[in-house]
């Protein structure tokens, strides 16, 4: 699934610790655009078949752009003037859950309010973020900086003014703000998002429609996922952002997109507006080297074994499995993912490619711009990638053996102890009073998803990583507060741990509110056994958070210059070069096409109705309901039929641009129209992350056709229906 | 793989304990003829493009039937004057392990005798069978069998006649003979084959060629394997069938194939010679509900714990799992085979199917042939399915449980020296002078697979699942014998089975040997464990025998008129009816096409050279020769190029029908040339042995291009080319 969810974030950012540094020749349809770029490639697009305009595009504000939102993970848009909003069930999932009970269990059955005053009160901290305002703000960022500072100071400088204009933004109230680095620190955009905070669940399909094929699925083609599913945006009655109350009211969006019951055909023009999460095209050789040949397969060992241990410490079924299936889910979804890239690496030999692409950017600086300092900057890029990649393998282990929930608890309070002290602006990112509610959130959510039994044997699989390095890249703080030795057996190893399993108290909730107000001299007189080795750690951890920062100081200095020459051999060659994915709005665009993942073997562009009976086995995750399978036995498509494929298509294939964030995105056809939702890569996809391979990337959309055949036959939703602008080919409405 | 190998067979002979029944509606290209009825489906092969004459094709001793040869479980064909025959790879593959050594590895580095005098002995037991004759012999069979028989004495009856007829043929000195029943016993036919005993290995790939995708590619497209290897027949310098001498001379067969350097396009006509082992087409639907439901659910489960069983007994590299290396191969091969076959049922619905087309076969009586005594036989054949399904229920677990090697062994030489009492003619099938060889060199084979900790382990998983069932269903000879005890704990099973493996001596390749000559006192008198179980079981499984053979006298009296029945029935819609596969000679014919084996995917009919970079990791059982690679990358096609794919294509499917036995399959263009050679099916074809489906059913083939460029350029195998017909398009030489 291309949501960026909170797990695989935390994972990927231990595991890219090398920030995500960013060269590319724009191939066929790659690229994740700005909306501002696309009248560069104006050309391109009406050639592919767009009939908007480009400068249209470019207005984030104007239509159809101001209709896509984001919900911090997930994109959606707004389909109809009343705040309906659609996205994938997948990013419903888990206020669809919330809502859930053995005895009304929509994740089951689905879930339809017949009317507004039905709609459910999504999961706590669901938000809805519209953008109303983006500016480019590099200059008040990074235009005072002096070439002399430190790599400490220039982070230190970067980051005191990017929180100082979120301060200054946020303070128009009910927003939320961003200060966004593109191209590497090369330009920084503000963005300014009303910040809708009741948001509340309209409809989703039964689960076996929404998350038909389950985990099996995931990330595969053939696919037949009816990934879709409503929210809807309030506001007070004065048309603010506000916490839930009975008296607020549907929010009206200056724009909302139709949504087509006509849909595409293979060959068709098609294009995606979302939030991808994050990419490395630009990646420097030492980047690309440490991450596939040490990292991915290291991280391929440690989650075979972390799997292992969570399975085996809590029964099928039990409350513990329960508590942690979605950490399983996560895990197993990001060792499939890991595999996928290790093979597509292998595949295009993208070690090689990269070397190649390296070395014809230097050869083009050294024919074109010798003198702009490139050159330089680039050595001493790769200089620092390789000190990068070295600090990222010396912490892997520690960062692991360091993971338990409530050391990492432990570590948070204390850590807002300290910053509790400073003024807010000079606060850590995540210490910030703006920061809290989030923070109260996760101390809340925490109960729902820790057992003691599994985390320790999950400690237990971290430490046995841990102590089977060499010596000399063990942690002495760590040794010294844990008590670890060389020779331990299992049996001291998890005699130690348990005593803080016992002894703590950091699993009751109350506690861990509690401690939020606490002074650090409070946490260091206290006897809980992970606040303890939470204090012992705190100078190394700050030591190492210092030598971080310092690299990305450093960083911020050279990858501009790196990414400037980029932009200009791109441009040379008459290529426009795009920023890294970076949770911000991009549009890319492409075509309806099947594809050949390999050699002997093709994918259709359309899967039909009668694909999920032919999956259909009854059980879980293909188990269909009866009402449904009846209906595609009987072939009532209503006006939702493809004429190429016989059948109503439920989902389709382009060979457009997409990666982790754009799940719930978009998909529009030539005139704007909402012709699906974008909800997955193929697993030959994964890879392009790193290296855009147009022969198998792939994108998987849930189509309009399917979606509006499930509400109208299947579920009968009439009145949400008759709420959108349901259009047929000549735009005319279908209802 | 599609091989008849041992082990398969003992498995699926114990799982379809219920014999082999076979009734269909001939649809596309279902249908594995025998040569015979080749002129009655004459218009149909000429209209899909056959250019022989099908009165040819229906000689078995001429061209170009003469030329295909059976090995015994797997097909060959001659494709030389001078004896050279082409086989798959994995059917010459034990020939290839029996002569490598660690210095020496062929399996890996490939062999290629450089003349006659370098071909090396093929593993013992290898023979070349040629069909010197055929006769119908049902008349003297069945002609003189009265209608008041009992089950037993119409078995006994059928038995003594075949015995009889093959030992009167087997008077030709240097010839195997066997009676085959066509049809459930309509049908009897006397097949009279010279038996080369000395064959010897001309050439193999390299493994990596060979056997490129190993087992992960297994029953899976795309693939890109190079299943093939050449063995040369030699006769004594009269010409007759002799042992192993150096004095031998190359058989010089009355036919042989030309090899197509052109081969296939997509849409081409294509046929199959071979010889399949067995298909349950016609099985009533208490037996199809008995597998499905019942049967291979429970080998699922049985088969997970007996691999985890001997993966958990033998470390890997040990030199005790090497010696399972081919058992574990088996059973996976076994258990994916029986997922294929589950999940084709599921998909095709073969219950319900079973259900209408015997519901359309009693309307069709009813209507045409009420007076023929059809329905009458069919009620009864269905009241023996019941019995028989019954019967293998209840044996299930007694077989499993008394699996371990050295009881059988004991249980051989037990029933040996019974036999051996009695004359020749009269003994038990497989007991006879003639069975002595085989039974000697499978005496001598167990050392090579037998380990006793993991042939105990696995005792403990079959003893766990035979006391797991209902105590009614435990046989009381066995329990007793045993002394197995409702309740009794894992440790005490196995203490009582640690004195089996202490105390016997039949682990003793001579013990075992000497005991062929033993006297049922002398075995009686025994100490050896396994010998005084053997001796305890013998009564009892005598009279499971008896009254098996009751079941199979008194389905010999029914199935016939079934079949006759069911004949008659195809006949008048204008169908001809085939026999179920037998392992005798058959034709199956159709086109070259890929396929869609599911909702949104689509195979491509040929796989190309460049598929197999594409898979390559370097790693077994994707590490192509570097030799190979090089070649592929530098386009060096020669003429065995396709231009519709711009490469060598490697493997090509079909919609022709096959199942195991067909492997090493002449497949042949619509002049009677090598095409190719079939070695497997797609996984979603494996239920086709019960229902052929004609939309997913795809046979795999090596293509015969891919192997002459393999032999051209990989390996310089000149002179094999030179020896070969090797034609081109129009049918003249290549060379």
């Amino acid at each position: 699934m291309l949501r960026v969810s909170t797990r695989t974030k935390l994972l990927l950012s231990t595991l890219l610790a090398v920030s995500l540094a960013p060269a590319l020749t724009a191939h066929a349809v790659e690229g994740m655009f700005t909306p501002d770029q696309l009248p560069e490639i104006a050309k391109d697009l009406r050639k592919k078949g767009l009939k908007l305009d480009t400068r249209d595009l470019a207005d984030l504000t104007g239509f159809p752009m101001g209709a896509v939102v984001s919900l911090g993970g997930c994109t959606a848009s707004f389909v109809s003037p009343q705040g309906l909003v659609v996205t994938n069930h997948h990013c419903a999932y888990g206020s669809i859950q919330y809502n859930s009970t053995e005895e009304q269990n929509y994740l089951e059955e689905g879930f339809l309010a017949a009317n507004f005053e039905a709609e459910l009160p999504a999961a706590p901290g669901s938000r809805v973020y519209v953008t109303v305002d983006l500016d480019d703000v590099t200059s008040d960022v990074t235009g005072g900086l002096d070439g002399s500072l430190s790599g400490e100071e220039r982070f230190a400088a970067i980051d005191s003014a990017r929180k100082a204009i979120v301060a200054e933004c946020e303070t128009d109230e009910g927003h939320r703000c961003r200060v966004a680095s593109f191209y590497g620190g090369l330009q920084y955009k503000l963005i300014k998002q009303l910040e809708i905070k009741d948001v509340r669940l309209a409809y989703a399909p039964a689960g076996p429609i929404g998350k038909y094929g389950g985990d099996i699925d995931n990330w595969m083609w053939p696919r037949h996922t009816g990934d879709f599913a409503f929210y809807r945006a309030y506001v007070s009655p004065d048309g603010k952002s506000a916490d839930y109350s009975e008296d607020n009211i549907p929010f009206e969006p200056d724009h909302h997109l139709k949504v087509s019951g006509a849909g595409l055909d293979d060959g068709d023009f098609v294009m995606v507006a979302g939030y991808p999460g994050s990419t490395s095209r630009y990646a420097r050789l030492a980047q690309v080297e440490n991450t596939f040949d040490w990292s991915y397969p290291t991280w391929q060992g440690l989650l075979d074994n972390w799997i292992a241990a969570i399975e085996g410490a809590s029964e099928p079924g039990s409350d513990a499995r329960i508590k942690y299936q979605s950490r399983l889910a996560s895990l197993n979804n990001f060792n499939k993912n890991l595999g996928g890239q290790i093979e597509g690496a292998r595949r295009v030999g993208l070690v090689d490619r990269r070397a190649e692409r390296e070395a014809a950017l230097n050869a083009w600086i050294a024919k074109e711009a010798p003198d702009a300092g490139y050159a330089e900057a680039i050595a001493a890029l790769d200089a620092l990638s390789e000190e990068s990649a070295t600090a990222a393998r010396s912490s892997y282990w520690y960062n692991n053996a360091t993971r338990p929930q409530l050391l990492g608890t432990a570590q948070r309070l204390y850590r807002l102890s300290h910053e509790r002290m400073k003024p807010d602006a000079e606060r850590e990112g995540g210490y910030q009073e703006r920061d809290m509610t989030r923070m109260t959130q996760g101390m809340t959510a925490m109960d729902r998803r820790y057992d003691p039994a599994v985390d320790k044997a999950e400690w237990m699989v971290f430490l046995n990583g841990y102590m089977a390095q060499p010596a000399a890249e063990r942690v002495a703080a760590l040794d010294s507060a844990l008590g670890l030795r060389d020779g331990m057996s299992d049996a001291e190893m998890s005699a130690l741990l348990d005593r803080y399993y016992a002894d703590t108290s950091l699993d009751d909730l109350d506690t861990r509110l509690g401690l939020m107000d606490a002074t650090p001299d409070a946490l260091e007189a206290s006897n809980d056994p992970f606040m303890r080795l939470a204090v012992a750690l705190y100078d190394y951890e700050r030591a190492m958070e210092a030598a971080s920062k310092d690299r990305s100081g450093r960083r911020a200095s050279l990858q501009p210059k790196y990414m400037e020459a980029i932009i200009a051999w791109q441009k040379d060659q008459g290529f426009t070069a795009y920023p890294d994915a970076n949770s911000t709005l991009r549009v890319t665009y492409g075509t309806v096409m099947g594809g050949s993942p390999k050699d002997g073997m093709r994918y259709d562009p359309f899967t039909t109705l009668q694909g999920i009976t032919e999956k259909d086995t009854g059980d879980d995750p293909f188990n269909s309901p009866q009402k449904q399978l009846d209906l595609i036995d009987a072939e009532e498509y209503g006006a939702y039929e493809l004429d190429s494929i016989d059948s109503v298509p439920v989902n389709f294939l382009t060979d457009l641009d997409s990666t982790g964030g754009n799940s719930g995105s978009a998909t529009l056809n030539a005139k704007g129209e909402l012709v699906g939702l974008l909800f997955d890569g193929t697993i030959e996809s994964v890879n392009s992350d790193w290296d855009f391979d147009p022969r198998t990337t792939r994108s998987i959309h849930v189509d309009s056709r399917y979606m509006l055949w499930v509400m109208d036959k299947v579920d009968n939703a009439d009145h949400l229906l008759d709420e959108m602008d349901v259009v047929n080919a000549r735009g005319r409405s279908m209802r």
